[in-house]
């Protein structure tokens, strides 16, 4: 999404991205000399090292960027002290630390093959099922970071029960989406709209979109619970929306762009695509559907796209996108905060249109 | 251990264990009707519910229980009123949660196909790696309960970071376990007494000795970090005595009285009395030993046994025990509070020369 972004910022974007990986590297090492409440030896302490490498830093790092972003916002733009930009940076890989504890996990539960370019971390030699393991201490390590540099704040309490309560909805929305959609078996009759929101809302828009904002929230002072709520009624309806054009680009975006070849046809995967054609199809093409999709042939997904283009859902798409682009500015103009309002904003714009 | 308790007592004991189990079915339904942080469907209330059921109340509830018993001994044995039994009682609760949340995942990384004379849970139909992520939602109960209890507490951030900690603990040593002696390969030149007691240490003495007293003292409104910090120590060393006997009863209890036949040897267990055996064999036994350690069929299992009783165990066994029981009772007799003595001596009654 930095199509159109002056190159300063694009420079400035690149600079904060090389910081916010320095903090990685402090964290990791605090992490694996800290002897209060583990004595490591050096197995354990390599192993741990070996998987927060391979796990923690590979991704787009998004989420993590976003809580410096916010925070400098919530100042109107001021230059942060450097201890501001470690703090708020040590909260943005609390969030990708919790990311790659949910796919590390979510790897093994789906089986899957490759994850950010790779194999999956169980799939490494000597790691197999040790990756569960691998898993909870991933989450232990926020529990970790979070204690040795904000337990005197002040917003310290509400910082460990927000972290708490976005592992809730995030277990509980990947819970949904597990038994919704068993492996092996198929009932396209679970595929409502419904479920298809309720699963996108906790599996993904709490901890993507309205985690990165309430950290920068809690460290920015605010105190105001009606603040933390309707900024997470707007952040869900935009993680929502971002999940939509995520099902949207599997199908429909540029390979090339978007990094990966899409496969949620054949994964059988609960998208908003086929929500949108189950709603639409004739009982003919409904066949179709219950008869291809999940398949892993060529010729089984180009049927399923086939009906897709039939019922144009890429007007549908187009349609969607424009109506949430403006429900979504709608209700931002009402926020009572200039701050949060601007917050807001940017995430919009960095996710409207976007191709990746 | 009730053997030799009088017959009050012991209806006492039953009684506590029928109110404690009563609080296990509040705290449930308060779970899954909790709609603030998540909007459950009939499907995944009756699923968790089902999960709960199977995994978290069918143990021994020795761990839970000893919270509300500790409690009492801090306050002198003056009458709790009910609602510091409830709140005792729901911390007990979230102790059995951690342990369930540890052995669904233990048995899917261990293969183990029955838990409690069931089958694993992960081996339930429907269920397989699904069981990955009740494990975490075990979790996330536990803060669930918590907050909606202790949110208010002056203790409540002391009780948030210690199950925390615990858990920390709990999981690297389950990390050192698992990398120690990973499935299908055995070198037995690991199995060292220092890498024994240091996963002894990590992956049960922590979560089920110091855990509950810990618990109790945060109710007790203890804030002296010296009196958790020796707390800690003693209890560190009892889980660790426990831990022995356990490792002593899997070879020469009674299958009857301790409800299991005991397969460490078959299962390659980095066990006491291997390490034990190792310390002491010449090289004749070594070579037994390694030929026949973690062998499934009758015959080299009673080629280890022969080699453990050549090198008299058992009785190095009673030494350990003996001398365990000397020390912990001369250190538990310089603690300056009483009613901590009090507590720690009630720890040790039970568990010294226990059959089962
Ligand atoms: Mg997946
Ligand atoms: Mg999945
Ligand atoms: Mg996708
Ligand atoms: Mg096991
Ligand atoms: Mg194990
Ligand atoms: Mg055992």
């Amino acid at each position: 999404y930095l199509k159109g972004v002056p190159e300063i910022a694009r420079n400035k974007a690149a600079v904060d991205r090389e910081k916010f990986l320095r903090v990685y590297n402090r964290l990791k090492a605090e992490l694996i000399v800290d002897s209060e409440a583990f004595r490591y030896t050096d197995d354990s302490r390599a192993w741990v090292e070996k998987m927060l490498d391979y796990n923690v830093p590979g991704g787009k790092l998004n989420r993590g960027l976003s809580v410096i972003d916010s925070l400098r916002l919530l100042k109107a733009g001021a230059e942060l002290p450097d201890e501001e930009v470690f703090l708020g940076s040590a909260l943005g890989w609390c969030i990708e630390w919790l990311q790659a504890y949910f796919l590390v996990l979510d790897d093994i539960m789906d089986n899957s093959v490759t994850r950010r370019g790779q194999p999956c971390w169980f799939r490494v030699p000597k790691v197999g099922l040790i990756a569960v393991n691998d898993g909870i201490i991933l989450r232990t390590h926020i529990s970790r970071i979070l204690k040795s540099h904000f337990r005197k704040k002040p917003y310290y309490t509400d910082l460990v029960d927000l972290f708490n309560e976005v592992e809730y909805q995030t277990a509980s929305g990947q819970m949904l989406d597990l038994i919704t959609t068993p492996a092996g078996e198929v009932d396209l009759s679970k595929y409502t709209i419904e479920t298809y929101l309720r699963i996108v809302e906790f599996k993904t828009a709490y901890y993507s979109f309205y985690l990165p904002v309430a950290c920068a929230l809690l460290m920015a002072g605010e105190d105001d619970q009606k603040t933390f709520q309707s900024a997470k009624e707007i952040l869900v309806q935009m993680g929502t929306y971002f999940q939509v054009q995520d099902d949207f680009l599997d199908c429909y975006g540029d390979p090339e762009v978007i990094g990966k070849i899409g496969t949620d046809i054949e994964d059988t995967k609960c998208s908003w695509l086929i929500v949108q054609a189950l709603q639409r199809a004739n009982p003919e093409q409904r066949q179709h559907l219950k008869d291809n999709y999940g398949k892993a042939d060529r010729s089984s997904v180009l049927k399923v796209k086939k009906i897709y283009s039939e019922l144009d859902l890429q007007t549908t798409f187009l349609e969607f996108e424009q109506e949430s682009y403006s429900k979504l500015v709608s209700i931002i103009e009402k926020q009572e905060s200039e701050a949060l309002q601007a917050v807001l904003k940017s995430f919009l714009a960095k996710i409207y249109k976007r191709h990746k």
